[in-house]
């Protein structure tokens, strides 16, 4: 906009300076077989909270680990550690979204290569970390039922680089009188037949049939993966 | 951070142009003797729900009017219009925050020499909007009971840059368990002593105290401002 011509330019090289770190990620976890899965949202819809679910879910049966990204604070991977997950926090500083090297600095020194899923927890941000490739094989928004039913209108950007929906603590859906039919006509509008799944992180509503969705994509990656 | 030192010289030279852009708008606006107050937020915190209630509490007594940015669609103007105050909508596209030469424009064919007061509502966002001025006199960060108490902590630059904090949809505060003691020692750890008010627009609980605090220091602006 009035940014100006010379901003786009130097903001689309380092696009593609990003897009190239990705494409060598992708090609890193398809080469050790882990499926690897971002979370986008708005700060506070409960990213952190369905992750720590997730991963105690997925503890007994994969070897799963999380990276998460945060302006400032170690809280989210305190957090997520009592999952007993390997974690891992990169602090972005100013910084609005995460990039493809500091998920490559960030795995540094770790196995990768013997998990069966990476979690990448993005910034809290509807907006800039659309625009950022990480290497994930699928991207993961969540909105919560108190963010509104219009979310996916005015953030389509977002919802349309994602591969599949989670609306977030479904248990606070009758305190805000949240229209389920409404939200679902929106994401339809911007994203014709984006898969969603609606959760409660704290009453566990909804989460098995999420892991499911996960743990049968995690094999079908797996499958297209040559040993 | 990876984005490298040619971006961050043009993004410099962007917020250089920003700024003298804003300096601008103030001086306008002081000749003027409008009173601007700009919203941040995270998306869904209830910017709007919060504008709407000011606006129709402040119509009687004063002549108001407001702004709202989004990437998307119109329906925060149209919300806002039910106010029965004068709202245009500002559209970004893919830009994550507003600028001052958005406002500019966007105040074309306005009589704003008539306003008490203009609100500016940026795009949801907790990170982006807080580099970039907007001629604001005061700057009001909305927080909702349901985005946890940590946010202060985990975007300390947005709480910095905000002249007042308001938390949002007290009315769902017992629902989602908020401990509205700890987000008070958040925010004071973050930016001490300022000043801050529960609301809920849906209940009007807290919103007169919020009206005599604005209408406070917006008298305290004309008094400075030479008739």
């Amino acid at each position: 906009m009035s940014a100006g011509p010379r901003l786009l330019e130097v903001r689309k090289n380092v696009l593609k300076q990003n897009d190239l770190m990705a494409r060598a990620l992708r090609e890193r976890f398809r080469a050790q077989c882990t499926f690897v899965v971002s979370l986008v949202s708005s700060p506070g819809a409960g990213k952190t909270a369905f992750l720590e679910k997730m991963l105690t879910m997925l503890q007994p049966h994969y070897r799963a680990a999380a990276l998460v990204g945060d302006l400032a604070t170690e809280n989210d991977a305190i957090r997520l550690a009592r999952s007993r997950a390997p974690v891992k926090q990169i602090t972005t500083g100013t910084l609005c979204h995460l990039e493809a090297a500091m998920v490559e600095r960030a795995l540094d020194g770790w196995q990768t290569g013997q998990l069966d899923f990476l979690f990448i927890e993005n910034v809290g941000n509807l907006v800039c970390p659309s625009s950022y490739d990480l290497g994930e094989n699928l991207r993961l928004v969540l909105l919560s039922v108190t963010e509104g039913e219009d979310k996916p209108l005015k953030y389509p950007t977002i919802f349309n680089s994602a591969d599949v929906a989670v609306i977030s603590k479904a248990d606070l859906a009758g305190a805000v009188e949240f229209d389920g039919d409404l939200l679902k006509a929106n994401l339809e509008a911007v994203r014709p037949g984006m898969r969603y799944f609606s959760v409660s992180a704290k009453t566990g509503a909804g989460m098995d049939e999420c892991l499911e969705f996960l743990t049968e994509r995690m094999a079908e990656f797996a499958q297209r993966t040559p040993a």
